[in-house]
């Protein structure tokens, strides 16, 4: 197996769905200036594809699709489209902001169970949707993309039918999702190359696909219908995604990396970015990468066998068939300490990604003096937590946390004392609870008169050390509407009680919305 | 793609490493009760090998699999064994206890590089290892599997004849590696074909595979290895394992029970326990599993869309394409309440798998009393909780949490008063810190006078609501060790010195080891 030429190698282009098939998680839900954060980091990745909302599911989507589009250079910027005209006219509202590099990805469901129970439609009426759609598309932009919703279950003929008239009809791009996660390498490899030899126009479009991890085989199935022809794939950071979510984007990426030698292909991703955008959609969403997972895993280059150790030591490739700094990862690195200054901070800040205004960049810098104060080491995680907090104070918030005192203990009553500010008006209380974090949030609730249904609670220390600061994750319910919250301090009641009234800030802004999928 | 008849699948069998690949994880290390307590759990699961750990590792390890092979009943138990008689012996030192079940599971690497940089050892010297290795084994019972490491990145040729030699000297079970998690599915395909076609005595054996996680592949691999005649496959619950971990069990057999339209091939693995099975690793170790993880993570069944429910509502075949059910998934039920006696105490908890002596259960049953007191509901998270807590307290334990004081707020500097037991004698201290839990760990660290670093610090709420039960998950390092302690309570501070206790008493018992993987 001679190693390929970099020249020889086909180049597959990258849709990153995080905004869109991503974001679609349950409590992964993200706000405008959130997705234009990642969208950013998307953009330093280099994807070919944003898919970056699905523009008419609520007001909130519509203007994050649009603030994208505006926004975000280099990368073609998607949006989703149900097949109907309002969809696709409100689509291109929000994506004719990105000009030629705006694209209009409409689907329909193909597969007789998704016609029968969901679209109550024929199979002739639903090819005429899907035909229409794509030249509704067509008269905004040349860029369309088309999906056959759960196409891995369609009937293989009426699936190249469908194919073949949307791509007359002017579709660049069609896509083969599997939408329920259902199909395995072999299976999805012969139902492209079906496709390759039996719809004649197909040369003319770029075939896509887009996989869904129920079994755990979405990136073993975006490979295998890469090798039979697929141009695209569809994968988002950490593989989140609608219930087990989609092919890991860094798992891809990497593996056509790391088996070129027979795997004729390459992406165009910079992948040194991979576990820097990891580590951000961790911190917005406040979904967790479990220990083992492939790549960004915070175990997957951790050799813990002594052997093991013993054979990196003496030659990494025994048992490392990529370096960890091939995916961006750096150990712990000290890198500012209470001496350091305004300018080497910002300069620091500016490596991870965030551009403060001035105003917030002195607020951070107080932060971190502070902190530095408290704490010998200072790390990039540190860095990370002042200014996700500096951002989540910004905003004019409903809810304010002005001050609290707790008193806990074997044989003592939790009491928390918590004065607050609700729309400006100072309120104070005092609660009785089990344990201090109860009492904390007990009081809160009792000055907010809210009524959100705490469903999770998550403390993730960001740094060792007894002293590190904690980021405390909450996830809110309040009936259909379901928030995370984030939050962080030193003192872990502090960081609670933070992320608590940021969760209810959010449900006092969030809105209900369409929401529908591939 | 007519549905198989069940008789003619083809049965693969399971090979579960939890408790030795797993257990190798980063932090994942488990005490004799632990893996006993897995094991149990694995029996119920009705896989069809244990892999109990590695005997001549550790006295640890040797006690762990002796145990092991003495107490389960059912599925064969195997124990590692480098090539070395001295391992071998040792293995069967303590696998003889499970009789003809017992399998000792030796191996050596066969590729150039692990050849030439780990074992400085020359093809023909490491082919005479191996089977004299086998010829041991051997010696001790019938049951004998060969590994060759890294046989992935074997020369296919010499491959080839070690399984052959191997399978002449004796070896039942011939097992091919993929050690570095380097291999794609068509790949893998070719190297288990090319031994069933060129190796003149494979039908006298069983193919097994093992295949590592690192990009995101292994249970395709493994998919592919069973298409081209593989019959075991090596794997763990929740993809546990060193680096980004082994092939997921659940994944695997899920796959094959879903699609056994065109794989022909079953288990004998019940699965309405993996998902009891993969929480009970997660208490066990502190290893969280993503809430995208395919089968069994949080979110795996969860439908987010609101078109997807609105499918999913009128027919679930829509988007679900295997039922939460058939994995043992239940919505949180509740099980007890205040009223609920002994006798449906003790029912449920042996439902969910603890067998308690009569002490035990007194203790936690009045645990239980008390917690119902302070909650509406109490979940059978909440009885893992009280059990693993109360396991945590029964052990003759070096150092035991008497009480705790703290104060801390916005304004106010935290401060912490404990008071402990240190080999049965009192004694306390106070200390300040920032923020509360740094203030008692630094107060129980001043006590103990112990040196371990904190590398990590989680709360996980065991069930919703603010009067939950938190529990606390602390990794703790001394030197070249490193261990989990937790420990649960309604107040996060008391479960916070509870964790970081036991983390201490643990260090306290753990001994130095060697090590070893595939």
């Amino acid at each position: 197996m001679a190693k390929q030429k970099k020249s020889e190698l086909k180049t597959i282009k990258i849709f990153d769905t995080t905004l869109r098939d991503g974001e679609q998680s349950p409590g992964a839900s993200m706000n405008i200036e959130e997705k234009l954060r990642i969208a950013k980091h998307l953009q330093k990745l280099n994807v070919d594809v944003i898919e970056a909302g699905f523009p008419i599911a609520s007001e909130g989507d519509f203007e994050a699709v649009k603030k994208v589009a505006q926004t975000i250079k280099g990368p073609e910027i998607a949006g989703l489209c149900r097949s109907g005209f309002k969809d696709i006219d409100r689509g291109w509202e929000a994506l004719q902001y990105a000009g030629e590099k705006g694209r209009i990805h409409t689907f329909i469901a193909t597969s007789d169970i998704h016609m029968k129970y969901k679209l109550k439609m024929t199979p002739s009426q639903v090819l005429d949707a899907a035909v229409k759609a794509v030249k509704r598309a067509k008269s905004y932009t040349p860029n369309v993309e088309f999906s056959c919703e759960d196409a891995v279950r369609t009937d293989l003929k009426f699936l190249g039918e469908v194919v073949g008239a949307v791509i007359d009809a002017g579709a660049t791009t069609v896509n083969i999702p599997d939408t329920v996660g259902y199909t395995i390498p072999f299976e999805y490899f012969n139902i492209i190359t079906y496709l390759k030899e039996n719809v004649a126009n197909i040369d003319n479009a770029v075939i896509s696909v887009h996989c869904h991890n129920d079994l755990g085989l979405s990136v073993a199935n975006s490979i295998a219908a890469v090798q039979a022809g697929a141009g695209q794939v569809e994968c988002t950071i950490n593989g989140i995604g609608e219930r087990a979510g989609n092919c890991s984007l860094e798992e891809f990426v990497m593996t056509l990396k790391t088996r070129g030698d027979i795997l004729p292909f390459k992406t165009n991703v910079v992948t040194e970015q991979l576990t820097p955008a990891s580590r951000l959609l961790t911190t917005v969403t406040g979904i967790v990468v479990q220990p083992n997972k492939a790549i960004v895993g915070a175990n997957a280059f951790a050799h813990e066998a002594g052997i093991h150790q013993h054979g990196v030591l003496m030659e990494k490739s025994t048992y490392e068939i990529m370096t960890p700094e091939s995916v961006g990862l750096k150990t712990n690195v000290l890198v500012l300490g209470k001496h350091s200054g305004r300018h080497a901070f910002k300069k620091r800040l500016e490596e991870l990604g965030y551009e403060l205004s001035d105003e917030m960049l002195n607020k951070a810098f107080e932060r971190f003096k502070a902190l530095a104060d408290l704490k010998k080491e200072v790390y990039d995680e540190d860095l990370d937590a002042i200014v996700t907090d500096e951002e989540l104070l910004r905003a004019e918030e409903k809810y304010m946390l002005s001050h609290i005192t707790v008193t806990c203990g074997s044989f003592a009553v939790a009491t928390a004392t918590v004065q607050m500010e609700i729309d400006g008006t100072p309120c104070r209380t005092a609660e009785l609870g089990d344990g201090p974090v109860d009492a904390t949030l007990k009081a809160i609730k009792k000055l907010t008169k809210t009524k959100a249904k705490l469903t999770q609670y998550n403390v993730g220390s960001i740094t060792g050390g007894t002293d590190a600061q904690g980021e405390v994750t909450v996830r809110l319910a309040d009936g259909e509407r379901t928030v995370i919250g984030r939050g962080s301090s030193t003192d872990i009641i502090e960081a609670s009680a933070k992320a608590y009234i940021h969760g209810l800030n959010r449900l006092a802004l969030k809105k209900d919305r369409v929401t529908d999928s591939l």
